[in-house]
C-alpha cells in the first residue's frame, strides 16, 4: 500500500498520459488516456486507460487504481497485473462519467473490483 | 490540511491544465501547464503554473503546493492566496528540472516557502 512517506517518485502527468500499459505476459493492452485527481485528498484516483480496438471496446473508458500501475523502464511503459478477462469485465464509463458525483461511487467501485488497497480512510 | 478522508473532488489532469490562476485580489498571473504526480505516495506533489509575461518570466515554470489552489467556479480558474511578490521570489524551474531526482529537493523547497502543509511525514 502506499504510504505518504519522505520517498517521492515525480512525473508529470503530460508524460504519464500517451503512455503504453501492458499485461504481465508483455501483451499492449492500451494506454494512458487521462489521470483522475482526487482534490480534496491531494491523491491520484485513477489512471484512464483506453484499450482501443484491441479488448473491442472502443467508447469506454477504464478506471484504474493509480498504484496498480507499475512502471517498466525497458518496456517503457506501465504494467498492470489484471487478466485480459479481469480488464475486460472492470468497470467503464464514458469520458464525463468518470468524475460524476466527484467520483466518490466509481472510485469505491473501481477499487473493490480490483481490491485495490484504499487511499482514503 | 488535506486529509484522505471519505469525500472526493474528482477532476481530469487534461481539465486542469490550461486552467487559468488568479490571485486573490482578481489578477489573472497565469495559467496550469502541467501537473507533478508523486507516484509512490499516490499524492499530487505540485500545480505547475507558468506566468506567461505577467510577471516577465517567460522560461520558469512555477511548481506551487497543489492544495493551494482554491477553484472557484465563477472565475472558471484556480486562486491562489499568494502576492505577486511572494510568486516572482518563489521557486521556478525549467520543465524538466521539476522532476529531476524524483522531486524530493524541490517538493521541500516549494512546501517550505510557500509554508504549505505536506502531505508526507
Amino acid at each position: 500500500m502506499p504510504t505518504a512517506s519522505g520517498h517521492t517518485e515525480a512525473i508529470r502527468a503530460t508524460k504519464v498520459i500517451g503512455t503504453d500499459v501492458y499485461n504481465p505476459g508483455g501483451d499492449k493492452i492500451g494506454k494512458i488516456e487521462d489521470v483522475v485527481l482526487d482534490k480534496t485528498s491531494n491523491n491520484i484516483m485513477f489512471a484512464v486507460v483506453g484499450f482501443g480496438g484491441f479488448l473491442g471496446m472502443n467508447e469506454k473508458y477504464h478506471p484504474l487504481p493509480w498504484s496498480s500501475l507499475d512502471y517498466q523502464k525497458g518496456r517503457d511503459g506501465y504494467v498492470v497485473g489484471y487478466s485480459k478477462d479481469q480488464l475486460k469485465a472492470g468497470p467503464a464509463e464514458g469520458i464525463d462519467e468518470l468524475t460524476k458525483n466527484d467520483g466518490e461511487a466509481l472510485r469505491d467501485k473501481v477499487y473493490d473490483y480490483y481490491n485495490a488497497p484504499r487511499y482514503w480512510q
